[in-house]
């Protein structure tokens, strides 16, 4: 049996963030490249640094629970990153452009906001501390990013893009 | 050009959502029929009837911005309810199964809240006030059915998982 334990569906969802947050590491250059703003193109550059940091912390839980950092490839991850993807091939207006690019990095981070909230939950209830912390220091990182992008929309990708 | 204006992107997004609405009502009676604990399995029928209303609800919508109600594929939903796909078929134990359901449900909850979130914001710079009132309406469902499966995970499922 796969999933025995809570245990064993604690690994098996750290190993599809791993899969997620690797992908991401990979998809954000594109986003940034793909922005008109200069601000949210920064975010993106910086969010990427972030989320190198990130996958290092993963890596830090596997260790501290004493397993081993294996990531199982997150599906889920795939169809957000592919649909902003069609984003960036999209032939759009430039402002109108930065608009659905934080509506997909918004989704991404809904997505790891969920993930990364259960997992404390799990980890809690498995008792591991350390690893607690260590996740509700990047859940507290992408509830801020998310803030960041809505902000962003609201004082100036949106207005521009409501101009086209 | 595809979007050229913030109405375009209004429109595409809002295909994109009733595409996975849709795919959600589909979803839904096989998420309930491998949940185990009876309150999980009744959570997820209530959710599917809300869904369909849901649906109804992004036609009207359509409707009131005179244009005609077409889905356009989410990919996004499709790798959300792979994933969830991967856990119905997963050798679990029950209690074990119901925490993973449980998971993958409050993910799909974030993708709509990010979704409905925008799209509300979007529709008030576009100024389609009955717009607004309809994709709030269900915006407050979504984090509500978000709060109801925390409470569950968090008072009935997972402790029975961790019991395992």
């Amino acid at each position: 049996m796969a999933l025995k334990t809570l245990k064993d569906l604690f690994l098996d969802e750290l190993r599809d963030l791993l899969s997620a947050e690797k992908q991401l590491v990979k998809a954000l250059p594109k986003m940034a490249a793909a922005a008109a703003n200069p601000v949210l193109q920064s975010g993106f550059e910086k969010h990427l640094r972030e989320t190198e940091n990130q996958v290092e912390r993963l890596k830090q839980v596997f260790e501290v629970i004493g397993e081993t950092a294996r990531a199982k490839t997150c599906v889920a991850m795939e169809g957000l990153i592919e649909e902003g993807g069609e984003i960036i091939e999209e032939d759009a207006e430039p402002a109108v452009k930065d608009a659905a690019l934080i509506a997909a990095a918004q989704k991404v981070e809904h997505y790891e906001i969920a993930a990364y909230g259960t997992l404390v939950t799990w980890a809690g209830m498995l008792g591991h501390k350390k690893a607690v912390t260590l996740l509700s220091q990047t859940l507290k990182e992408e509830k801020a990013t998310d803030d960041k992008l809505t902000q962003l929309a609201e004082t100036s990708v949106n207005p521009a893009a409501a101009r086209k």
